[in-house]
């Protein structure tokens, strides 16, 4: 099984690539390409990277190759983090809609290259931003069950990452999913959460202390009142910023501690890649394993007795062909209405582009 | 079993932090430390590297937290990064005498930082540049049997797998070392070289082969002729470049695909990452192993009958004390005259800040 | 998260001992528990495997201690591999109907004791025979969705594993899974049959081709057939034998192999500790992920317009709190009936312990 | 590099195999060559142990075969693990000489097929009992450097684990060496021991607590006691035998839980098997790595002025060629006397065979 990176030395690229080989992801027998543009600076820092990994990594690594066209990506899996990427520093605005763009010729250029030469099975991580974009323009070319938007599962570490801390337990001791659109709009589905070794009355118990009587309804206004805050702080005492983040509720860190961590120069390269390595892993793997992921719906779930259509980050089974069923049940209300509201912000979002959810972007 | 990373949020210090978890070098019960400088971009940086981390490896990351002061330092192991490094792209000249300059303040202030508040058996890896002075300055502080320069342990990884492709085969069925200083004066120790599967008769055959009549003494103008043709191509044709390496032999490959890698932007932050995480690992993981590294020699070891002092890469036995034996074999009479001539300029290079070999640098 | 092994000391619990500290799916923070017998022989063995296992393992190992008696089993999840075995020689007849009596009491005694002194949230992974009949009085005094028999995840292990030496890549490229019961009655699922780098048409292609014209309607003649040439080969010409095996087809092997390494007196300790070790890690590691397990079925999936009740092998979701939905599509014709054919024989067996489908077994 | 492992299917033998490959020890592009007797029984048993493994490990197993005469064993490291073992269970007798009569012609038979088909530079790795007799009968035929016994690190490892245990810590914290004969004529070189974290005034105060004030000239008669005391209360209290271990100084601690462990019928495969593929692997890996073994010396180091020849258990250097320098500073008096002795011991075992200390076994 080989793996193509496209965009692979940027920041993100390069921790997916050396996380591919560290883990052992891919066996020695296979192949991981680098894919960079043709232009000077973009081709010359493929082929020092393709030497900096051979040089780290000899005895464990795969076949390592460059491609600089498009036309020459070859691999069973697809990590597209190609495209320009929000600045990293405080007070950057990071502006999803100019991104979009962008990174929309990007995208389209990269779906339609593999759909005319590709061998009809790949499955693309889109990791790039909009990944709600992303994901329409490759599941138009490509058929919706093969791409898969990574930005859900991140989200997701992170919000059972948050509940472990603040129940004082790892990560991998908590489930549930965090869904909707990767970022501000996203969806802590916390009717999904369980915890090992609580029954369920335990874990209403623990999960309803733990949200402190918020319902969803007002996380919106309490992530914008945070990023004021949290700005107003950084520049001066980054230690005191991050410390106020700690004192507030698992959902609410989630999503105010990665925003702060990009504000404060650092990048979010190592968690961005380790979710995406994740997801390679598992298609990989041969298992069928619950993740979430941005997907492209086609009414095969509901919600409050509404089929969503169009892109959305939600519980499916990720597997070696692609992403088959969604799980997800019937969310509590106040999470049925931010989805669906969510969903109506990516449909606007996409469709200028016609790819909204009324667009055939679906097979 | 604690480890310090100094300059923590530069390239090479951001992947050692990330391969020290990633290979679970460090147990979850164990402290990572993250030191930065306390102005604000670094101090920001370092807070926002800890949250990534924590985000990408909750599931088995050691304790991890940030120091902004060489006097807060406080681990069993201590990896100096810190201080400037030359610039990675084409053209840039690498002027290690002003790199000098600007680290040995660096240096100094961290080694007597930590001889005064340390514990007294700290073991310092350092692996910013230049090396050689480094590790002067920390062993004068610590004792010289307590710091050891990582240069010679990346020029060893890399030699081996040049004689490994030559033959191919994977790095770790070849032995052997390169000592000296890291850079351009490394010296290849043919002399040392191991094969598995081959007996002494088809090893020195396939050495023989390998060298192709050269001897180290004409070492030093190829490298500088290699640089110039390399130089020449790379502004237009990198790929070009790279290939032109791949045409010479196993020891010049080995000085120039990572000066060509370095030049190209990209950067040998995976490579010198793992090597340095390699010799972590050994002294965390309780065994001897022989390893290469820069120490402060004491002249507990003779070339053509003259004792090595002052600091030098040459294979040592490395543990959880720092290193103790020095292995080397007296080497063929080429190498003993570059690892002389070689002694003599590193010499040259510390005796203005009174670390030269008279100087009393040893305990 | 801490695991007993109940029947530590047999060939299966010490392989299973061995591969959770092997591949560090228990932390060296939690604890395993090793339950014997507190008659001599394997209370003195308990106490020497913990010996060995902390000689082996120190560095890495969890808490070990020993328990021998029911009563202070204590565990997140608990491996139920305690009872008698079918010999492993050529030539004896593994009866699992004179197993099942002297099971019975095995199974039911430790289900009683976590039912009365466990937290009332362990998962019980039940690995000795027979497994549905294990899983029955588990499910009874637990509740069902605790309980997963390990039978169908190694019949589909073995399964996959076949289809893929068949087509010429590793395991991990196939999916699909074996259901209904452990041993000569698995029913291999070929409509679920996934193959990494085919899409629907080639794998169709693929899979009629592996299956020669065979429906499943004569698998349970050709296994019979198959051990009775194997029976009389093995005896003079054990080489011979496995060569023969490896004439026939995917699903034929899968079953007939296994048979013939527990005839040839090696028993197949590995296969079956590393599926359950698996299944442990499974739901150790926090993750939903998609397995094949014996169950306890209450009518939530049909078959062929028949709802499924008792216990019977199926894919399910597994995760931290034990298995949640059956992902079960409607199979193909012959499936359907050697599924439901195999649903009631299991039926049949466990009536006469009173926990057959109708009897009151799930919560 | 391929790995053969004589006797694969004894208790020690299949925890190699296992182990070699749960470990990823051997990478899938390399042979496990599971090597058996032609008879029935261990003929039926090697065929169905490759079965088992390649069920168990289709993902990242080696290449598994089998042979059946010692002409055909074909790989760069050999473990012989072949030949009869002391009984397991208590008050068996473990009488190393008669073992010794029986092991000499199977060690004999293999060293002289490998000299005589072998490619001339395999490594073999001694497992069998009395493994000073492997290891003179294998040096005389391959080589004195190419054959090295796993005793001395088996014995290493316990004894660091008991000095880490007394200490609060974990093995790889602590380094020193266990040399002599393996069994009860092992030799702690207390002087050796180093721990982590310690210098050296700590760690001298450490030791002299540890030990209490007893020297080596006493060991030997408290072993003998402690035999005498422990097999008086297993019969009837197994738990109170090794709780009264517990009670012990770490070098006696260190041979009779062992020896307790075997008693107790749980055999100590596990441990004997990771000490096993530890060398395994240190030759595998490429690095010279110092460990402990029973060797065939040759006068290269000196004990209170005496230079040892004949097979010992010393710290050496091991590498892909096999072991290369005695790593060995003159020890405390007590050591050397037990160490001499010891020495000695060995020599009156080996000379029947005309394999003593005057006799020309070593190249």
């Amino acid at each position: 099984m080989d793996v193509a990176v496209l965009g692979a030395t940027g920041d993100v690229g390069r921790q997916v690539c050396a996380q591919l080989i560290e883990r052992r992801v891919l066996p020695t027998t296979s192949r991981l390409q680098l894919v960079g543009r043709p232009d000077g600076s973009s081709g010359r820092a493929s082929y020092g990277l393709r030497a900096d990994l051979v040089d780290a990594y000899d005895e464990h690594a795969p076949l390592i190759d460059v491609a600089l066209h498009p036309d020459d990506v070859v691999a069973d899996v697809i990590v597209l983090a190609a495209g320009r990427t929000a600045p990293a520093r405080a007070g950057a605005v990071a502006d999803r809609a100019a991104l979009a763009a962008e990174n929309h010729a990007v995208f389209a250029a990269y779906a339609r290259s593999i759909a005319e030469h590709g061998s009809g099975h790949e499955v693309v991580v889109v990791v790039s931003n909009p990944v709600e974009l992303g994901v329409a323009v490759v599941a138009r070319e490509l058929g919706r069950h093969r791409v898969i938007g990574m930005g859900a599962w991140l989200d997701t570490l992170r919000f059972r990452r948050e509940v472990a801390v603040s129940l004082g337990v790892r990560r991998h001791r908590v489930g549930g999913f965090a869904a909707g659109q990767h970022g501000d709009d996203l969806v802590p589905l916390w009717s999904t959460v369980r915890v090992s070794g609580l029954d369920a009355d335990e874990r209403r118990r623990a999960v309803a202390q733990l949200r402190g009587g918020r319902s969803l309804d007002g996380f919106g206004a309490e992530i914008d009142e945070a990023k004021v805050r949290l700005g107003g702080l950084m520049v001066d005492d980054v230690a005191g910023a991050f410390d106020l983040v700690e004192t507030w509720p698992p959902d609410l860190r989630g999503v105010s501690r990665p925003w702060l961590t990009h504000q404060s120069g650092a990048k979010t390269a190592a968690a961005t890649a380790n979710a995406t390595v994740d997801l390679v892993d598992t298609v990989l793997d041969g298992r069928d394993i619950v993740v979430a992921g941005q997907v492209a719906l086609a009414g095969e779930v509901e919600v409050a007795g509404t089929p969503l259509h169009g892109v959305l980050g939600v519980p499916v089974v990720l597997g070696p062909e692609g992403w088959s069923r969604v799980l997800l049940d019937e969310p509590e209300p106040d999470e049925a209405r931010r989805l669906l509201a969510t969903a109506e912000r990516i449909d606007a979002m996409l469709r200028p582009w016609g790819l909204g959810a009324g667009a055939e972007v679906a097979r």
